[in-house]
């Protein structure tokens, strides 16, 4: 099984943790291919951004011209998951999602520590979106931003540690997610600190995948994920049309 | 007072069409000037198509350069509004919540009118995050895609209205919201057989954006919607990378 | 344009204040007239006193004998709203139904800041009723009554800074309603300090109406606001049987 | 123990059987005393009707000068409840709140049959503010009016268990409410029909009430429904200010 | 009248602390009959003790050979009351419910004091199958389990007026609602030292049975709670193959 | 891997068809172990036999003697997960949550098809307490109760794909669940008539199973689901007072 993992920033730093975690988390026999896209922010962490990062996503998958079972978008609680699922029809998995539904059958509670106070509300619209809020206690920020967290993984580390402490004494998460993608690898120390278990999105969202290809269910083409009719679309795909599709924007691991 | 108004389909026609509706409903004295972006669909009826716009409508409005007082975005309950509140500190409106705010100032319910049924879970994310779902009675989809109600308003009209009757008879809306920027002009004959209000968005959303400009009010900047942070991105912005800004992608009114 | 902003209150200080915001808000061809009810307490604070207001309230319009396009209802979050709609025609907008549609449409989240904690359910029930409830962050009591705010706006003030920076503090509020008739005046200062939005109800809601009546739109007289049927009424309307059709309770402003 | 129960309607025929269903299912030992205000519609059937009837039902329980233990507002789904709990300290039942409370009790759905379509908003609000929603199926209307209803019992029995028997049939209602004080006495007629438990509101009522007074508790003033501040207020009570206070409004029964 | 008040605790001193809450708040003429189930824990802290304790609920209410009008489950929040409510026609009443309807009916918003954090779920889950939620400010923990509050009832006192004074400052909780069947007897002290009612589930599901006995209605049999089809079931009743119906286990009053 | 499978139902034919079901849809390296209860109903359709089911499995997990990795409840919607994950710390699964979390993952909305119709609030409830209702689309019965489902699969097969066709075409489901687990083996029959995912709860279960496990989570064991407190407990483990331990309650595959 081979199983795309779409970084939503274009930090190749960022792409490679994130390739660490998907090949940490993967079973024996999945192949994880980690990319990312040919444009868009360095890393996401606003609206604007983020809906750059959808475009830049779907193209990226578009531009892969090998055969793959499911596509995750590594970039937590960002939009174009919804127009990913209509381009394909292999499942599509958002890692906050992805995050939510496995916090879910361990847990009575959630919460979610993400890195900006702005981006809040876009973990919020995302697990609303999805309807998975009923069981999220509550969703708290560090105040650093993605690529302070790429850069400073120590005040990082301790930031987290102080916010999901917060959440599992003031709110009643009895679970905690890691809420951006830079976040994987925390999870044990957070874990032995705070004794709740931990969970990064990336791994959530491979195993996840597996479960459902496992299970031989793609994504529906019934309504909403119907494929695009044909249509004429100026600059479609952007990164040809950008002449941007360069080599190895990408990590193979786990073959 | 000017008022950008950028349609997020990519026809020319319907750009024509939308600028006639904001220059009908626009007040004397307000100015509206209606964009086109440089790339993306012909007419957007899908996620994929409505990310796209999302990104298309943000780089049209910064590629605009001269003053303006707020903007609105012509398309359906489509993405990319809290995108575009970051960039700009002028208020936006998004036309289905614009139709939406008009219709609970005025009835008990609303429906809104759609065109495919695939269209009706994005007016109803809109919606939902817009928190304007409350007093929403349904949703109906008349089956005719943007580009059919753009080429045939007289079976578009004949779809729209039979849609609104089952929504006043049998969902019990009492105002009706036309769901599409291309349904525009059809409200008085729609009142006339069935007695209920009926909303056009760009009209609704010219005059909130008269309104809001009118209080002295601007979009928030304390945290969801402040300005990004200065960063390293891609291929922004994309119509100048794309080597696509053409003259005359819009149409003047009303000055 | 003329437009009927009635106070809820009988005390001839606050229909005076209430003028003067309507007026300062008011485009410019718009005329606003400022009415007082012929009967009901003094400051309303309470149910009780809202009840008797909603009454007094349609009384006073019924007996108004010149023509007008709207109505605004100058009692924060009072009842009446919808049974004036039954009676007239011309839409009727009630302010803190107003503060928050235009909360909603330049920030993610707005609060209130209301007088008592007692009135904090009436806030609450109006939004609720409303379908308005999604976006509000708080509502918030400084504890000075009605007839407090507008004897000793100075204290008024302070502690209604107090309060909004709390809401934005704590609540994540991104926009600031002021939750009285009699708070209007103090936007500026508000603003100037905690650097958010902040909204008076009378200015929302008589730009607001300019905006519905500038669309061609009526209150939907569908189902739920037709007109009553006609029935025998023992003592209506009240002021007449009263006795109480005095002159003069009211202000012309901006003819 | 006396109970007051006051119609909110101005009909002399109404008050009677009102009384009749108060007597018939309050227990030995309670004295029920059944009011009709002084002024106000002759029958509810809309908003402005109902906060008229609202005010009427306040002023006619402050003119009752006699000692009582509760008080049953017999209008099914109006407004005032609220109001009328701030004037006095024992405890108020609105019979719709009590109709479903009971049959909360007693299955897992239950469904309201009420007069007008008008009238649905009116019950679902009454039943959305008291927080009883979660259960309640669904709100019919059988299109006859509260005096039709009165004078033609007959066609309003036939009308009733139609939409009852669609409530049972499609909505999964597992209960029928009585919306309407003049459904009272129809109860055993329906359940022999269709095998589902039904309750009159005034009964329902009555029996909390009981319930209540009988666990020795009052309305809570600590401050939603605390005692109104004393101020000025002009025409209050309305009733004495009209002259109105006429002898032998009301019923006395089971002493 | 004869109402069993089935203890869902094995605790023999628990048993008889129900006895005399059930004897102190039922009306003369009505019996209780209080009883305890054959097998289950001591007291009740967690959900594999609840679902023990229904099942032994209904195989004790089952074993009971005497007729009864109806049966109170006196365990707060505990699982079975949907069980029960198949197996007889009398109606149930679960006493975290009652204090819901009953706290509903005299202020704005009602608490719940609690034993242990961790059955604060189980309260919110009760309250939101039973569709009562809406007007519950908060769900307090005092920490201390059902066994210490029966065998330190000062410390308990203690904790619990600590709590409620919390739940009516902080979250504006109007009454108090006693979350443990063994807090019985703490009602007076704690609303002379706090001024909000207070109420014992095991008095106000008594005196609701007494109302909806009176008024004649049983517990819908139409479909959810329709008696089981006759079937093979092992073991069943389980205190007949266990051997465990012994005499005595329960305590009669008021008769 | 070991995986257990616990029947809710005491019928032998279930439990292979359940074993069979874990069988099929298991990883190779995944070992399921299918078990049934020592006690109660032969199967379940109704909330008395759900709870007995609930004491059941919790029964036959802790007789079980083996080591395993965690737990599938293969009975819709029934009673018990948070029971069972106190006691054990392995991961629970029951099967309609996790044929929800599934459908969510591939689908817009999904819909239930189950038995009768006193089932679907036994539905309603486990999703709304899971959190997940809100991509529910319905929960439609076929009327056939589970042991009808087992003894005439053609018969069955006939009524789900009705039922499946009417919550494709009118409630816009897009995904569908199969609402009993006898119904196992009908998914490709499903899918090929009505072009929509078919999703069997036992295989959801089981591959869900599989990436928790994968991914070294275990149950949260902070608060709702921390072990029971040491306790007093009469007539616990039920299996083994009543002297029902026998040998060979189930069916080993996949070694």
């Amino acid at each position: 099984m081979r199983i795309l993992v779409v970084n939503v920033n274009t930090s190749q730093s960022m792409t490679e943790s994130i390739a660490q975690a998907a090949s940490r988390y993967a079973s024996p026999g999945t192949e994880t291919v980690t990319l990312q896209p040919y444009f868009g922010a360095e890393a996401v962490d606003c609206n604007f951004e983020s809906y750059l990062a959808a475009v830049a996503v779907m193209d990226r998958v578009v531009a892969y011209d090998q055969p793959f079972d499911a596509v995750v978008m590594a970039g937590f609680g960002e939009h174009g998951r919804d127009g990913l699922q209509e381009l394909i029809e292999q499942p599509v998995f958002e890692i906050c999602e992805a995050s939510a539904h496995v916090a879910m059958m361990i847990g009575r509670a959630f919460s979610v520590i993400t890195t900006l106070q702005r981006s809040v509300p876009a973990v919020e619209d995302r697990l609303r979106l999805a309807g998975l809020t009923d069981r999220c206690a509550s969703i708290r920020a560090t105040g650093m931003a993605t690529l302070e967290v790429d850069s400073d993984p120590k005040a990082a580390m301790k930031a987290i540690v102080a916010e999901a402490r917060e959440a599992v004494e003031k709110d009643h998460a009895e679970v905690i997610c890691l809420g951006c993608a830079g976040m994987a690898g925390l999870e044990e120390a957070i874990t032995s600190e705070l004794h709740v278990p931990v969970i990064d999105g990336v791994g959530a969202a491979v195993r996840l995948a597996e479960a459902i290809v496992g299970l031989g269910l793609k994504t529906s083409k019934r309504s909403t994920y119907a494929f695009p009719e044909p249509k004429k679309i100026i600059g479609w795909p952007l990164s040809a049309s950008l002449g941007l599709r360069v080599e190895g924007a990408g990590v193979r691991s786990r073959e």
